[in-house]
């Protein structure tokens, strides 16, 4: 193998195997090889001459957006770019405070859907509370981007006693899903390929601070939080089982799809586990303070139909435990199902 | 004009309409309208539970890559996408710390090449003394993206007492230029186009770190700092006089040039002027402390180069004042010279 391929970008085992022997190997250290959503920075070695931070860390991530189409239903590339990096911030337990937002554009891009897209980012930055404070602009001759690609990074801070990572997930946890599965990736997929469904397919592209900052108030109860975008809930399910060495038991009955969704994937032979979200988050949480936490989420906005969804254990699996009573093993996709779906 | 042209993202004043018009009409605040090379954010702000930080701030910035061609003289798009983002900060008097990647790659792009420009980061991000902390890989069909595009953003942090921004430059202040103008733009361009010149032209890039932190440890000297890139020299010091309300006169005998960019610049009939540098800064300095800056940027590495340049007027205008004895004025470039230079 000796080109890029799609499936470098899918988000599964080829991605984490790109990353691992490319940008690692050369660039890896302590905190880049944790492969967290964002990374957690102790102030005090940002800012040595401080006094005593209590504990405080700064969270700082990245993503770049090239979703295509640009514009799709519940959603457009300026929203997801917000709550893309919102989400990764919150999936470290940060508050999410400033944002940079570099654009790379086609040359010819209409300046009206720019305007758009800008507005669109206005919008779901005052909705997240989180400030833009530094942009870049470049424009690519046509033919050479298509259409418009965004980066966004962000700036968190992650109080005293929070401590959410991959690798905290223990046997004996409750598993969590915030509301319906897929319904992004198919959102996008019908956009792109002009289906038409009964029922209208909608992204759930939406900034998650509400939610995530009710329930890591609650005292010891989240250990992991993961957003499940590209790869979906099967990757971020194996991926919490791969880092904290544990199993994850997953029950059908309870997974929350819509029914367009599921309609759409039994149509079109795809697995809703595989579909990304973009509003969503799997949160691992202690047994004792799983119902706790699932109320908290439901009262939140865009939790009403959150699942207690499975149960982490020590086989080293993750498993699906059929509404039939038997088990299949959920594989993490290897590459790319749908590319360019953020 | 209803659709975006290549000149708006030539760094000069078409780039400066569409972000006034687009961005900071809807997503503007006092930070962001600011336009310096990088935020500056009170660390108050982004951890209030903090005790006195003594005037620490922290710079955040961001920058994305899409030159043409990814491998240049003298450089590529991984030692530039580091450089970029260091030197920004160090053009709001930042220690840069930490630094985030995100890779935006063509379907069939040869595996070896990425080897290349993750190995030519990491060198660059060593000595640079940052750290890569956050990444992020994004895979496009082919066709959809010309090679690879990089952006990284930065941040860093602004020491108590450094007080450095374009709007900073008064009637009487020096300015220095850090060493040769144009390698960079010649550079890429004649690698770009299959250009034979009798000496090789070699781009500039480079992280700037010892050099900035050499100046700004002379107290009460640097006023402002800015690296010439997109846009060049003369629209940096259009910069500077429109946002500091001031006029800078520029001694052309002064000007440090390579005989290989001025000779290529003559053939192909380009203003060195105009040209990008990847390994400069243009310092504006208080008139008294001009001699004390320009030695310690000469035994600076990248520096053996440096010269004042010349000096802040209140005319409102930059002006040349040439080998002749006459005068011309220097305008900013409307848009795009060069394409896809950084």
């Amino acid at each position: 193998m000796d080109r890029i391929m799609l499936a470098h970008g899918g988000g599964g085992k080829a991605m984490e195997d790109l990353i691992k022997n490319i940008f690692l190997k050369s660039m890896g250290n302590e905190i880049l090889n944790g492969m967290e959503d964002a990374a957690a920075l102790n102030i005090e070695d940002v800012v040595p001459s401080l006094p005593d931070s209590g504990d405080c860390r700064l969270a700082f991530t990245t993503d770049s957006f090239i979703v295509k189409p640009a514009f799709f239903p519940g959603g457009d590339i300026g929203r997801l770019s917000v709550c893309g990096t919102v989400n990764d911030l919150l999936c470290r337990g940060a508050l999410p405070l400033y944002m940079s937002a570099s654009f790379i554009i086609e040359e010819g891009f209409e300046i009206k859907k720019l305007e758009k897209i800008a507005g669109s980012m206005a919008k779901t930055s005052r909705e997240a509370g989180i400030k833009l404070v530094a942009g870049d602009t470049k424009v690519a001759e046509k033919g050479s981007v298509d259409g418009i690609f965004i980066n966004t990074s962000g700036i968190g801070v992650i109080p005293p006693d929070i401590n959410i990572s991959i690798k905290n997930a223990r046997p004996g946890d409750a598993v969590i899903i915030s509301g319906t599965i897929g319904n992004h990736g198919m959102a996008v997929l019908s956009a792109r390929e002009g289906l038409e469904f009964e029922s209208p397919l909608k992204s759930d592209v939406a900034p998650l601070v509400e939610m995530v900052q009710n329930i890591i108030s609650i005292k010891g109860a989240v250990k992991v939080l993961r957003d499940p975008t590209r790869g979906g809930v099967a990757e971020v399910l194996n991926e919490i089982a791969s880092r904290s060495g544990v199993g994850i038991e997953v029950w059908e009955e309870k997974l929350p799809v819509d029914p367009a969704v599921l309609s759409a994937c039994d149509m079109l032979g795809f697995d809703f586990l595989h579909l990304a979200n973009e509003g969503k988050i799997i949160a691992v949480v202690a047994h004792e303070k799983a119902k706790d936490v699932l109320e908290a989420i439901k009262k939140s906005r865009y939790g009403e139909k959150a699942e207690i969804i499975g149960r982490v254990n020590n086989s080293g699996l993750v498993t699906l435990k059929t509404r039939f009573g038997t088990f299949r093993i959920i594989d993490r996709p290897f590459g790319e199902l749908l590319p360019r779906i953020c």
